[in-house]
């Protein structure tokens, strides 16, 4: 399943003809209940098997990342362990009322990885982070929206309509403005020393340069509004 | 306008008869509603306009961040774009229950510079930085509130004395601890390598050997409220 | 008080018996009320003995951050000053109605020592901890609650078995999986050029090769609750 995830995410990193990228859950059960534990004893058994798992999801959570669109978090029912790393390397994620959260490596003696305890910080603050980790318990929306993990919880009939029109706001907007603000706070988020800051400063130069940019101030001085191309 | 803010705010960072700055919008409309974008395409068309009136801008954030005492944004009705900028370049935001804020780059097909996207981050958190630049969209108090926009929002007509409460109480309290403080949070703010630490380590010596923390200390003996000098 | 408390933390630190650590005042007045003034005419009258206060402090500061287990702050009524910094050391702080919580620096014209600041912004934010210092000030819950101080926040008759519950639930979980979160959050608060790196992977490292994880899988596909030793 982490193959398939990282194949889709670089499959779409690559298209052209998209705007927005929306992951959810099959079903109404859940977002993604975690990896899947009863095969820990065969894929995680050795040190050297954990290192080659931990590899893999980082692959797939990377490729997540790198896609160069707004990537939504679509979450409903239970997001778990892995699940949640998932939505952590989402730029947005919209919950419904349903939602319980949490991370239970400590109910089975796994080291939760480093670089997911970073995002994981990143996003909700040390002192959720360290209470989710050590209490490995499901939390409901309402710790959700106070810790900032949910951009916003709606009820569970209205999340579909939600996301599908912020989706629709944001693939209206310039995409390169989009991809400059991601390429920015993505690179924010990396420790110092690993920043590329000359992609980011590079990303808002293509904003002046772009003839997006110019549709936009003609559109503006005769009140349309404008069609961007991202170009 | 970018260059009357750049040069109020040195004068203001000058005068050793100031203990605290508020910033406000002229009437009841505004905190500010941005850039003037009739003027861009005049003003930013090429890449070295945008480039110079970047240059301007961050000039005068700069400036407003070295007013070395509290300074305070008293928010209400609209704070759009560099609004926000301006906004986020005080130490505080009071807000009343009218304001509408948000960075519109995205419908205009601009770059938002990266250093106001780091400051963005660095008070609403890197998820709702997302979300405000990805949907351009204007979002209310309540967001406002919930992920640190606001240090507090006000019904509207008790954002005046509200303010103008919290200005008294920081104007009484020790200047040189403020500056201390904020000499601290400003530096600890920047990117590691770039930060000043011995300034720190200086404003908060100079409280030490203040004479105002030996008139404090006399005073708290004898069950007064000290007045301090700021030396 | 400063060297006591250095002192027990060190203790239990080093005992293998303990997997919880909640701290929490005497009575029910307060969780700590700060430094005890009326001594600084004495102990911090020069800029060497300011110093010598600060490392003192410090050094117990460290001493709770050292503990390699979950760390609970149990706070009620006030906790002020040097209290939010020893409250700040730990890992989570739960709170009941009662609390007032601030720090009365600038007040006194003492500088708020930068570390403490910079744990101070990082868990409640920046533009909070700029009101906190600058106001001198004490806040309520709804405040701790709103700007991440108060992991929780319960009716003051709940609090004890809260906490206890919490302590049970943490005490329960795989002690190798809490270090590991633990040493890797401690690390990702530091500077960035001051973080040992390689204490963080080797934590990661040691669950992976526990007995513990072995007992987990098992237990997990035996359906029952396993029991954790720390190896």
């Amino acid at each position: 399943m982490w193959n398939a995830l990282t194949d889709a995410a670089r499959e779409l990193a690559n298209r052209s003809d998209i705007r927005v990228v929306i992951i959810r859950g099959d079903g109404d059960v859940a977002f993604a209940s975690g990896a899947d534990i009863s095969e820990f004893g065969k894929a995680r058994r050795s040190s050297d098997q954990a290192e080659a798992y931990h590899a893999t999801v980082q692959e797939a959570l990377d490729a997540i990342e790198a896609i160069p669109y707004p990537v939504i978090a679509q979450i409903r029912g239970f997001c778990i362990g892995a699940g949640t790393a998932i939505a952590l390397a989402c730029d947005l994620r919209y919950l419904d009322a349903s939602v319980r959260f949490g991370i239970p490596a400590a109910k089975l003696g796994i080291g939760y990885s480093p670089p997911w305890i970073d995002r994981l910080a990143q996003v909700v603050g040390h002192s959720t982070a360290a209470e989710i980790l050590m209490s490995a318990k499901l939390f409901d929306v309402e710790k959700a929206q106070r810790c900032g993990f949910a951009n916003e919880v709606l009820p569970v009939e209205e999340l579909d309509s939600f996301v599908s029109e912020r989706a629709t706001l944001f693939a209206a907007n310039a995409p390169l403005t989009l991809r400059a603000a991601k390429t920015c706070l993505r690179e924010l988020s990396k420790p110092e020393h690993t920043r590329d800051w000359s992609s980011v400063v590079d990303a808002a130069q293509r904003c002046v340069d772009s003839s997006d940019y110019q549709t936009a101030l003609k559109a503006f001085a005769e009140k349309r509004t404008p069609e961007f191309l991202g170009e």
